[in-house]
Protein backbone atom coordinates (compact mmCIF):
# COMPACT_ATOMS: atom_id res chain seq x y z
CA UNK A 1 0.00 0.00 0.00
CA UNK A 2 1.46 3.25 -0.89
CA UNK A 3 0.42 5.66 1.91
CA UNK A 4 0.28 9.49 0.49
CA UNK A 5 0.87 11.94 3.48
CA UNK A 6 -1.58 14.79 3.44
CA UNK A 7 -0.51 17.00 5.85
CA UNK A 8 1.21 19.16 3.91
CA UNK A 9 -1.73 21.26 2.70
CA UNK A 10 -2.49 25.12 3.50
CA UNK A 11 -6.47 24.37 4.54
CA UNK A 12 -4.89 22.39 7.61
CA UNK A 13 -4.46 24.39 10.93
CA UNK A 14 -1.06 25.81 11.01
CA UNK A 15 0.07 25.09 7.42
CA UNK A 16 -1.13 28.73 6.07
CA UNK A 17 0.60 31.13 8.09
CA UNK A 18 4.18 28.32 7.85
CA UNK A 19 3.94 28.40 4.18
CA UNK A 20 3.33 31.87 3.67
CA UNK A 21 6.37 32.49 5.94
CA UNK A 22 8.37 30.25 3.96
CA UNK A 23 8.85 28.24 7.02
CA UNK A 24 11.45 25.49 5.88
CA UNK A 25 11.79 23.97 9.41
CA UNK A 26 7.91 23.47 9.61
CA UNK A 27 7.58 21.84 6.29
CA UNK A 28 10.87 19.53 6.97
CA UNK A 29 9.68 18.35 9.90
CA UNK A 30 6.05 17.27 8.16
CA UNK A 31 8.02 15.67 5.73
CA UNK A 32 9.93 13.54 8.15
CA UNK A 33 7.52 12.49 10.57
CA UNK A 34 4.98 11.86 7.35
CA UNK A 35 8.20 9.64 6.15
CA UNK A 36 9.37 7.65 9.48
CA UNK A 37 5.58 7.24 9.85
CA UNK A 38 5.39 5.06 6.33
CA UNK A 39 4.52 7.93 3.72
CA UNK A 40 5.65 6.72 0.45
CA UNK A 41 5.19 10.16 -1.01
CA UNK A 42 3.94 13.42 -0.03
CA UNK A 43 1.04 15.44 -0.87
CA UNK A 44 1.80 19.46 -1.53
CA UNK A 45 -1.37 21.64 -1.78
CA UNK A 46 -1.42 25.11 -1.42
CA UNK A 47 -4.63 26.02 -2.17
CA UNK A 48 -5.67 28.11 -0.18
CA UNK A 49 -3.30 30.68 -1.34
CA UNK A 50 -4.87 31.60 -4.15
CA UNK A 51 -2.57 34.62 -5.49
CA UNK A 52 0.35 32.81 -4.24
CA UNK A 53 -0.34 29.39 -4.92
CA UNK A 54 1.82 29.01 -7.90
CA UNK A 55 4.85 30.35 -6.35
CA UNK A 56 4.59 28.40 -3.30
CA UNK A 57 3.91 24.99 -4.51
CA UNK A 58 7.13 26.09 -6.74
CA UNK A 59 8.82 26.60 -3.01
CA UNK A 60 7.00 23.65 -1.40
CA UNK A 61 8.72 21.12 -4.01
CA UNK A 62 11.80 22.09 -3.50
CA UNK A 63 12.44 22.38 0.48
CA UNK A 64 9.97 18.69 0.71
CA UNK A 65 12.01 17.22 -2.13
CA UNK A 66 15.20 19.14 -0.32
CA UNK A 67 14.28 17.48 2.89
CA UNK A 68 13.92 13.51 2.13
CA UNK A 69 13.96 12.19 -1.35
CA UNK A 70 10.34 11.12 -1.63
CA UNK A 71 7.95 11.27 -4.64
CA UNK A 72 5.29 14.11 -4.34
CA UNK A 73 1.69 14.57 -4.96
CA UNK A 74 1.35 18.14 -6.65
CA UNK A 75 -2.49 18.70 -5.75
CA UNK A 76 -3.59 21.93 -7.76
CA UNK A 77 -6.51 22.52 -9.92
CA UNK A 78 -3.95 25.42 -12.08
CA UNK A 79 -2.39 24.22 -14.43
CA UNK A 80 0.12 26.99 -14.58
CA UNK A 81 0.59 26.09 -10.52
CA UNK A 82 1.17 22.35 -11.34
CA UNK A 83 3.77 23.32 -14.16
CA UNK A 84 5.35 25.45 -12.01
CA UNK A 85 5.67 22.57 -9.36
CA UNK A 86 6.77 20.15 -11.74
CA UNK A 87 9.12 21.69 -12.94
CA UNK A 88 11.26 21.87 -10.13
CA UNK A 89 10.21 18.13 -9.23
CA UNK A 90 12.71 15.49 -8.94
CA UNK A 91 11.69 11.94 -10.23
CA UNK A 92 8.03 10.71 -11.26
CA UNK A 93 5.95 13.28 -9.73
CA UNK A 94 1.73 12.30 -9.24
CA UNK A 95 -0.13 15.20 -10.46
CA UNK A 96 -3.47 15.38 -8.47
CA UNK A 97 -5.88 15.22 -10.60
CA UNK A 98 -6.92 14.82 -13.93
CA UNK A 99 -10.91 14.43 -14.77
CA UNK A 100 -13.24 13.45 -18.07
CA UNK A 101 -14.22 16.50 -18.24
CA UNK A 102 -13.26 18.18 -21.72
CA UNK A 103 -11.56 20.93 -20.26
CA UNK A 104 -9.79 20.04 -17.77
CA UNK A 105 -8.06 17.08 -19.79
CA UNK A 106 -7.04 19.45 -22.03
CA UNK A 107 -5.14 21.54 -19.99
CA UNK A 108 -3.08 18.68 -18.06
CA UNK A 109 -2.76 15.71 -19.97
CA UNK A 110 -0.13 18.29 -21.85
CA UNK A 111 1.62 18.60 -18.26
CA UNK A 112 1.70 14.49 -17.54
CA UNK A 113 3.11 14.19 -21.43
CA UNK A 114 5.86 16.88 -20.63
CA UNK A 115 6.99 15.62 -17.18
CA UNK A 116 6.45 12.19 -17.61
CA UNK A 117 4.40 12.23 -14.31
CA UNK A 118 1.77 9.96 -12.91
CA UNK A 119 -1.40 11.10 -12.20
CA UNK A 120 -4.70 11.01 -10.51
CA UNK A 121 -7.54 10.32 -12.72
CA UNK A 122 -10.82 11.32 -10.89
CA UNK A 123 -14.18 9.44 -11.40
CA UNK A 124 -16.13 12.23 -12.98
CA UNK A 125 -16.55 13.82 -16.04
CA UNK A 126 -18.75 17.01 -17.80
CA UNK A 127 -22.10 15.26 -16.88
CA UNK A 128 -20.24 15.16 -13.04
CA UNK A 129 -19.70 12.56 -10.69
CA UNK A 130 -21.85 9.11 -11.21
CA UNK A 131 -24.31 8.02 -8.52
CA UNK A 132 -23.48 4.14 -8.57
CA UNK A 133 -20.83 2.16 -9.04
CA UNK A 134 -21.62 1.10 -12.45
CA UNK A 135 -21.72 4.64 -13.76
CA UNK A 136 -18.33 5.68 -12.15
CA UNK A 137 -16.70 2.42 -13.80
CA UNK A 138 -17.76 3.79 -17.58
CA UNK A 139 -16.63 7.48 -16.59
CA UNK A 140 -13.32 5.78 -14.84
CA UNK A 141 -12.64 3.54 -17.94
CA UNK A 142 -12.90 6.09 -20.51
CA UNK A 143 -10.72 8.17 -18.83
CA UNK A 144 -8.29 5.16 -18.54
CA UNK A 145 -8.61 4.99 -21.98
CA UNK A 146 -8.39 8.06 -23.15
CA UNK A 147 -5.17 8.40 -20.65
CA UNK A 148 -3.25 5.50 -22.21
CA UNK A 149 -4.54 6.06 -25.69
CA UNK A 150 -2.25 9.21 -25.48
CA UNK A 151 0.76 6.87 -24.23
CA UNK A 152 0.51 6.87 -20.60
CA UNK A 153 1.25 3.62 -18.78
CA UNK A 154 -1.59 1.48 -17.37
CA UNK A 155 0.87 1.94 -14.27
CA UNK A 156 0.70 5.40 -14.01
CA UNK A 157 -2.80 5.72 -13.82
CA UNK A 158 -4.43 6.20 -10.16
CA UNK A 159 -8.25 5.86 -10.51
CA UNK A 160 -9.61 7.73 -7.55
CA UNK A 161 -13.21 7.09 -7.20
CA UNK A 162 -14.41 9.26 -5.42
CA UNK A 163 -15.48 8.60 -1.94
CA UNK A 164 -18.80 10.42 -0.17
CA UNK A 165 -20.45 9.57 3.05
CA UNK A 166 -22.51 7.01 4.18
CA UNK A 167 -23.91 9.10 6.83
CA UNK A 168 -26.12 10.75 3.36
CA UNK A 169 -26.45 7.15 1.29
CA UNK A 170 -25.97 3.85 3.01
CA UNK A 171 -25.12 2.67 -0.13
CA UNK A 172 -21.87 5.49 -0.72
CA UNK A 173 -19.60 2.81 1.00
CA UNK A 174 -20.39 0.15 -0.70
CA UNK A 175 -19.89 1.76 -4.82
CA UNK A 176 -16.56 2.66 -3.67
CA UNK A 177 -15.65 -0.92 -2.89
CA UNK A 178 -17.41 -2.24 -6.17
CA UNK A 179 -15.66 0.08 -8.23
CA UNK A 180 -12.02 -0.37 -6.89
CA UNK A 181 -12.85 -4.05 -7.69
CA UNK A 182 -13.88 -3.38 -11.15
CA UNK A 183 -11.32 -1.33 -11.69
CA UNK A 184 -8.27 -3.67 -10.62
CA UNK A 185 -10.63 -5.87 -12.67
CA UNK A 186 -11.06 -4.73 -15.70
CA UNK A 187 -7.78 -2.63 -16.53
CA UNK A 188 -4.98 -4.78 -15.94
CA UNK A 189 -1.89 -2.37 -14.54
CA UNK A 190 -4.14 0.45 -13.54
CA UNK A 191 -3.66 1.66 -10.11
CA UNK A 192 -6.50 2.74 -7.26
CA UNK A 193 -6.37 5.59 -4.54
CA UNK A 194 -8.31 6.78 -2.49
CA UNK A 195 -9.01 9.41 0.63
CA UNK A 196 -10.55 8.44 3.89
CA UNK A 197 -12.45 11.19 5.81
CA UNK A 198 -15.17 12.11 3.56
CA UNK A 199 -16.68 8.49 4.25
CA UNK A 200 -17.15 9.42 7.65
CA UNK A 201 -18.82 12.96 7.34
CA UNK A 202 -21.76 13.65 9.78
CA UNK A 203 -20.98 10.46 11.95
CA UNK A 204 -19.56 9.80 15.27
CA UNK A 205 -16.10 7.97 15.95
CA UNK A 206 -14.76 9.12 12.51
CA UNK A 207 -10.93 7.42 12.80
CA UNK A 208 -12.89 4.16 13.22
CA UNK A 209 -14.75 4.60 10.91
CA UNK A 210 -11.85 5.85 8.21
CA UNK A 211 -9.44 2.71 8.93
CA UNK A 212 -12.38 0.37 9.15
CA UNK A 213 -12.90 2.07 5.36
CA UNK A 214 -9.12 1.66 4.66
CA UNK A 215 -8.77 -2.23 5.40
CA UNK A 216 -11.90 -3.34 3.55
CA UNK A 217 -10.72 -0.83 0.54
CA UNK A 218 -7.56 -3.02 0.81
CA UNK A 219 -9.74 -6.13 0.24
CA UNK A 220 -11.09 -4.48 -2.42
CA UNK A 221 -7.95 -3.98 -3.81
CA UNK A 222 -6.97 -0.39 -3.26
CA UNK A 223 -3.12 0.43 -4.45
CA UNK A 224 -2.60 3.71 -2.46
CA UNK A 225 -4.52 5.80 0.30
CA UNK A 226 -4.45 9.28 0.92
CA UNK A 227 -4.23 10.12 4.70
CA UNK A 228 -2.68 11.51 7.63
CA UNK A 229 0.45 8.90 8.31
CA UNK A 230 0.72 10.29 12.08
CA UNK A 231 -2.58 8.34 12.86
CA UNK A 232 -1.54 5.74 14.74
CA UNK A 233 -4.43 3.38 14.34
CA UNK A 234 -4.84 3.90 10.82
CA UNK A 235 -1.13 2.83 10.25
CA UNK A 236 -1.47 -0.25 12.37
CA UNK A 237 -4.47 -0.76 9.63
CA UNK A 238 -2.36 -0.58 6.61
CA UNK A 239 0.43 -3.07 8.11
CA UNK A 240 -2.58 -5.65 9.45
CA UNK A 241 -4.30 -5.05 6.30
CA UNK A 242 -1.12 -5.54 3.98
CA UNK A 243 -0.06 -8.79 5.59
CA UNK A 244 -3.83 -10.35 5.36
CA UNK A 245 -4.03 -9.03 1.77
CA UNK A 246 -0.78 -10.99 0.45
CA UNK A 247 1.00 -8.11 0.10
CA UNK A 248 3.67 -8.31 2.55
CA UNK A 249 5.82 -11.55 1.82
CA UNK A 250 6.62 -13.40 5.21
CA UNK A 251 4.72 -10.60 7.22
CA UNK A 252 7.95 -8.72 7.35
CA UNK A 253 6.71 -4.90 7.04
CA UNK A 254 4.06 -6.03 10.02
CA UNK A 255 6.66 -7.89 12.22
CA UNK A 256 9.24 -4.61 11.41
CA UNK A 257 6.58 -2.07 12.72
CA UNK A 258 6.02 -4.33 15.47
CA UNK A 259 9.60 -4.49 16.69
CA UNK A 260 9.70 -0.73 15.99
CA UNK A 261 6.72 -0.36 18.42
CA UNK A 262 4.47 0.92 16.30
CA UNK A 263 1.81 -1.35 16.76
CA UNK B 1 -23.35 -9.40 10.48
CA UNK B 2 -24.30 -12.12 12.82
CA UNK B 3 -21.90 -12.37 15.39
CA UNK B 4 -21.68 -15.72 17.73
CA UNK B 5 -20.11 -15.33 20.60
CA UNK B 6 -17.50 -18.04 21.10
CA UNK B 7 -16.87 -17.71 25.23
CA UNK B 8 -18.50 -20.71 25.94
CA UNK B 9 -16.18 -23.20 25.16
CA UNK B 10 -14.41 -25.80 27.86
CA UNK B 11 -11.33 -25.39 26.27
CA UNK B 12 -11.24 -21.52 27.34
CA UNK B 13 -9.44 -20.79 30.58
CA UNK B 14 -12.14 -21.37 33.64
CA UNK B 15 -15.07 -22.79 31.73
CA UNK B 16 -14.28 -26.70 31.45
CA UNK B 17 -14.87 -26.34 36.05
CA UNK B 18 -17.71 -24.23 35.66
CA UNK B 19 -19.39 -26.75 33.33
CA UNK B 20 -18.18 -29.98 35.69
CA UNK B 21 -19.36 -28.10 38.75
CA UNK B 22 -22.96 -27.44 36.54
CA UNK B 23 -22.45 -23.87 37.72
CA UNK B 24 -25.39 -22.17 36.11
CA UNK B 25 -24.09 -18.58 37.39
CA UNK B 26 -21.50 -18.64 35.09
CA UNK B 27 -22.78 -19.48 32.23
CA UNK B 28 -25.79 -16.90 32.24
CA UNK B 29 -23.00 -14.17 33.02
CA UNK B 30 -21.36 -15.03 29.98
CA UNK B 31 -24.88 -15.38 27.73
CA UNK B 32 -26.23 -11.82 29.33
CA UNK B 33 -22.60 -10.01 28.95
CA UNK B 34 -22.46 -11.53 25.39
CA UNK B 35 -25.49 -10.98 24.31
CA UNK B 36 -25.49 -7.27 25.40
CA UNK B 37 -21.79 -6.90 23.84
CA UNK B 38 -23.51 -7.53 20.51
CA UNK B 39 -23.93 -11.08 20.23
CA UNK B 40 -26.86 -12.82 17.99
CA UNK B 41 -26.14 -16.28 18.57
CA UNK B 42 -24.15 -18.56 21.47
CA UNK B 43 -21.99 -21.04 20.94
CA UNK B 44 -21.47 -23.92 23.15
CA UNK B 45 -19.29 -26.61 22.75
CA UNK B 46 -18.00 -28.67 26.25
CA UNK B 47 -15.81 -30.77 23.69
CA UNK B 48 -12.75 -31.25 26.27
CA UNK B 49 -14.96 -33.31 28.81
CA UNK B 50 -14.94 -36.28 26.50
CA UNK B 51 -17.13 -38.92 28.77
CA UNK B 52 -19.24 -36.07 29.86
CA UNK B 53 -19.95 -34.13 26.37
CA UNK B 54 -23.21 -35.13 25.60
CA UNK B 55 -24.82 -34.77 29.33
CA UNK B 56 -22.94 -31.24 29.35
CA UNK B 57 -24.16 -30.21 26.25
CA UNK B 58 -27.90 -30.91 26.90
CA UNK B 59 -27.49 -28.77 30.13
CA UNK B 60 -25.29 -25.65 28.47
CA UNK B 61 -28.76 -25.32 26.23
CA UNK B 62 -31.44 -25.64 28.39
CA UNK B 63 -28.76 -22.91 30.94
CA UNK B 64 -28.79 -20.74 27.80
CA UNK B 65 -31.51 -20.62 26.55
CA UNK B 66 -32.99 -19.87 30.25
CA UNK B 67 -30.88 -16.90 30.40
CA UNK B 68 -32.32 -15.32 27.01
CA UNK B 69 -34.15 -15.97 24.22
CA UNK B 70 -31.69 -16.51 21.57
CA UNK B 71 -30.43 -19.20 19.27
CA UNK B 72 -27.14 -21.29 19.96
CA UNK B 73 -24.34 -22.49 17.76
CA UNK B 74 -24.28 -26.13 19.23
CA UNK B 75 -20.27 -27.14 18.36
CA UNK B 76 -19.82 -30.63 18.85
CA UNK B 77 -18.34 -33.18 16.13
CA UNK B 78 -20.05 -35.97 18.11
CA UNK B 79 -23.53 -36.75 16.29
CA UNK B 80 -24.66 -38.01 19.67
CA UNK B 81 -23.99 -35.54 22.17
CA UNK B 82 -25.95 -32.54 19.02
CA UNK B 83 -28.59 -34.95 19.55
CA UNK B 84 -28.99 -34.49 23.04
CA UNK B 85 -28.72 -30.44 22.49
CA UNK B 86 -30.75 -29.87 19.62
CA UNK B 87 -33.56 -32.13 21.19
CA UNK B 88 -33.49 -29.36 24.27
CA UNK B 89 -32.98 -26.39 21.60
CA UNK B 90 -35.59 -23.53 21.42
CA UNK B 91 -36.03 -22.21 17.94
CA UNK B 92 -33.87 -22.76 15.01
CA UNK B 93 -29.87 -24.10 16.37
CA UNK B 94 -27.18 -23.91 14.09
CA UNK B 95 -24.79 -26.99 14.35
CA UNK B 96 -21.20 -26.65 14.20
CA UNK B 97 -20.77 -28.43 11.65
CA UNK B 98 -20.71 -30.89 8.62
CA UNK B 99 -18.23 -31.68 5.67
CA UNK B 100 -18.19 -33.11 2.43
CA UNK B 101 -16.18 -35.96 4.22
CA UNK B 102 -18.83 -39.10 3.47
CA UNK B 103 -18.96 -40.55 6.63
CA UNK B 104 -19.33 -37.03 8.77
CA UNK B 105 -21.84 -36.03 5.88
CA UNK B 106 -24.04 -39.28 6.54
CA UNK B 107 -23.56 -38.86 10.33
CA UNK B 108 -24.67 -35.08 10.17
CA UNK B 109 -27.11 -34.65 7.70
CA UNK B 110 -30.23 -36.43 9.31
CA UNK B 111 -29.99 -34.00 12.44
CA UNK B 112 -30.39 -31.20 10.37
CA UNK B 113 -33.54 -32.62 8.74
CA UNK B 114 -35.21 -33.66 12.00
CA UNK B 115 -34.16 -30.58 14.28
CA UNK B 116 -35.08 -28.11 10.94
CA UNK B 117 -31.34 -26.61 12.11
CA UNK B 118 -29.19 -24.54 9.94
CA UNK B 119 -25.45 -26.04 9.75
CA UNK B 120 -21.97 -24.39 9.39
CA UNK B 121 -20.74 -26.40 6.03
CA UNK B 122 -17.10 -26.63 6.59
CA UNK B 123 -14.75 -26.09 2.61
CA UNK B 124 -13.54 -29.66 3.32
CA UNK B 125 -14.21 -33.16 2.11
CA UNK B 126 -12.22 -36.81 1.95
CA UNK B 127 -9.73 -35.38 0.24
CA UNK B 128 -8.37 -32.71 3.30
CA UNK B 129 -8.72 -28.82 2.92
CA UNK B 130 -7.84 -27.50 -0.21
CA UNK B 131 -4.94 -25.01 -0.80
CA UNK B 132 -6.40 -22.50 -2.92
CA UNK B 133 -9.79 -20.76 -3.43
CA UNK B 134 -10.85 -22.66 -6.44
CA UNK B 135 -10.75 -25.75 -4.28
CA UNK B 136 -12.62 -24.70 -1.32
CA UNK B 137 -14.95 -23.35 -3.94
CA UNK B 138 -15.08 -26.75 -5.47
CA UNK B 139 -15.06 -28.36 -2.15
CA UNK B 140 -17.87 -25.88 -1.33
CA UNK B 141 -19.90 -25.95 -3.89
CA UNK B 142 -20.46 -29.46 -3.83
CA UNK B 143 -21.57 -29.64 0.12
CA UNK B 144 -23.91 -26.90 -0.56
CA UNK B 145 -25.56 -28.87 -4.11
CA UNK B 146 -25.91 -32.02 -1.39
CA UNK B 147 -26.94 -30.25 1.12
CA UNK B 148 -29.60 -28.21 -0.64
CA UNK B 149 -30.55 -31.28 -2.85
CA UNK B 150 -31.47 -33.06 0.33
CA UNK B 151 -33.96 -30.44 1.18
CA UNK B 152 -32.01 -27.47 2.93
CA UNK B 153 -32.65 -23.63 2.18
CA UNK B 154 -29.97 -21.79 1.36
CA UNK B 155 -30.43 -19.42 4.13
CA UNK B 156 -29.45 -22.12 6.61
CA UNK B 157 -26.66 -22.91 5.12
CA UNK B 158 -23.05 -20.78 6.35
CA UNK B 159 -20.37 -22.15 4.83
CA UNK B 160 -17.12 -21.74 6.67
CA UNK B 161 -13.71 -21.39 4.50
CA UNK B 162 -11.17 -22.09 7.18
CA UNK B 163 -9.07 -19.77 8.27
CA UNK B 164 -5.19 -20.52 7.96
CA UNK B 165 -2.38 -18.12 9.49
CA UNK B 166 -1.04 -15.65 6.91
CA UNK B 167 2.44 -16.48 8.61
CA UNK B 168 2.57 -19.88 7.61
CA UNK B 169 1.35 -18.56 3.75
CA UNK B 170 1.41 -14.77 3.00
CA UNK B 171 -1.73 -16.19 0.58
CA UNK B 172 -3.91 -17.42 3.35
CA UNK B 173 -5.30 -14.10 3.84
CA UNK B 174 -6.34 -13.68 0.49
CA UNK B 175 -7.68 -17.21 0.08
CA UNK B 176 -10.44 -16.68 2.49
CA UNK B 177 -11.93 -13.40 0.98
CA UNK B 178 -11.67 -14.73 -2.35
CA UNK B 179 -13.62 -17.85 -1.26
CA UNK B 180 -16.34 -15.77 0.67
CA UNK B 181 -16.83 -13.35 -2.56
CA UNK B 182 -17.06 -16.65 -4.57
CA UNK B 183 -19.55 -18.33 -2.36
CA UNK B 184 -21.80 -15.53 -2.25
CA UNK B 185 -21.42 -15.08 -6.44
CA UNK B 186 -22.21 -18.40 -7.16
CA UNK B 187 -25.12 -19.34 -4.42
CA UNK B 188 -27.95 -16.96 -3.76
CA UNK B 189 -28.73 -17.13 -0.68
CA UNK B 190 -26.14 -19.29 1.39
CA UNK B 191 -24.42 -17.98 3.90
CA UNK B 192 -20.50 -17.37 5.01
CA UNK B 193 -19.12 -17.79 8.16
CA UNK B 194 -15.45 -17.59 9.66
CA UNK B 195 -13.47 -17.46 13.03
CA UNK B 196 -10.91 -15.19 13.22
CA UNK B 197 -8.07 -15.96 15.08
CA UNK B 198 -6.38 -18.64 13.33
CA UNK B 199 -5.57 -16.19 10.72
CA UNK B 200 -3.00 -14.31 13.17
CA UNK B 201 -1.71 -17.29 14.40
CA UNK B 202 2.05 -16.97 15.43
CA UNK B 203 2.21 -13.04 15.04
CA UNK B 204 2.18 -10.72 16.65
CA UNK B 205 -0.16 -8.09 17.78
CA UNK B 206 -3.21 -10.82 17.27
CA UNK B 207 -6.69 -8.70 18.01
CA UNK B 208 -4.99 -5.80 15.31
CA UNK B 209 -5.28 -9.00 12.71
CA UNK B 210 -8.34 -10.27 13.95
CA UNK B 211 -10.40 -6.90 13.24
CA UNK B 212 -8.52 -6.03 10.21
CA UNK B 213 -9.08 -9.09 8.93
CA UNK B 214 -13.08 -9.26 9.69
CA UNK B 215 -13.75 -5.59 8.31
CA UNK B 216 -11.78 -7.12 4.86
CA UNK B 217 -14.04 -10.29 5.09
CA UNK B 218 -16.96 -8.53 5.60
CA UNK B 219 -16.10 -6.52 2.35
CA UNK B 220 -15.87 -9.54 0.30
CA UNK B 221 -19.36 -10.56 1.86
CA UNK B 222 -18.92 -12.38 5.28
CA UNK B 223 -22.67 -12.84 7.05
CA UNK B 224 -21.75 -14.44 10.35
CA UNK B 225 -18.21 -14.21 12.60
CA UNK B 226 -17.59 -16.75 15.67
CA UNK B 227 -15.67 -14.72 18.23
CA UNK B 228 -15.74 -13.02 21.30
CA UNK B 229 -17.62 -9.63 21.31
CA UNK B 230 -16.07 -9.04 24.86
CA UNK B 231 -13.33 -7.80 22.60
CA UNK B 232 -14.51 -4.10 22.19
CA UNK B 233 -12.58 -2.99 19.36
CA UNK B 234 -13.55 -5.77 17.56
CA UNK B 235 -17.44 -5.27 17.97
CA UNK B 236 -16.55 -1.21 16.92
CA UNK B 237 -15.04 -3.11 13.56
CA UNK B 238 -18.13 -4.91 13.32
CA UNK B 239 -20.35 -1.63 13.62
CA UNK B 240 -18.26 0.37 11.42
CA UNK B 241 -17.75 -2.20 9.12
CA UNK B 242 -21.56 -2.43 8.18
CA UNK B 243 -22.47 1.01 8.30
CA UNK B 244 -19.51 1.53 5.09
CA UNK B 245 -20.86 -2.20 3.64
CA UNK B 246 -24.77 -0.38 3.67
CA UNK B 247 -25.97 -3.27 6.09
CA UNK B 248 -27.05 -0.31 8.67
CA UNK B 249 -29.61 1.59 6.81
CA UNK B 250 -29.06 5.30 8.20
CA UNK B 251 -26.41 3.89 10.38
CA UNK B 252 -29.18 3.60 12.86
CA UNK B 253 -27.08 0.33 14.34
CA UNK B 254 -23.58 2.35 14.23
CA UNK B 255 -25.32 5.54 16.32
CA UNK B 256 -26.95 3.65 18.76
CA UNK B 257 -23.77 2.18 19.54
CA UNK B 258 -21.84 5.74 19.66
CA UNK B 259 -24.77 6.79 21.70
CA UNK B 260 -24.17 3.84 24.36
CA UNK B 261 -20.65 4.36 24.73
CA UNK B 262 -19.86 1.09 22.64
CA UNK B 263 -17.34 3.14 20.11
Amino acid sequence: MLVVGERINTSRPGVEPAVRERNKKFIIDEVVRQASAGAGMIDVNAGTLQDDEAEALNWLVQVAQGAMDLPLCIDSPDPDALMKALRVHNGKALINSITGEDARFGEIFPLIVEYRAAVVALAMDDSGIPADSAGRLRVAGRLVERLTAGGMSPGDIYVDTLVQPVSTDTNHGAAVLETIAGIKKNYTGVKTICGLSNVSYGLPSRRLLNRTFLAMCVAAGLDAVICDPLDRELMQTVYAADAIAGRDEFCIAYITAFREARL
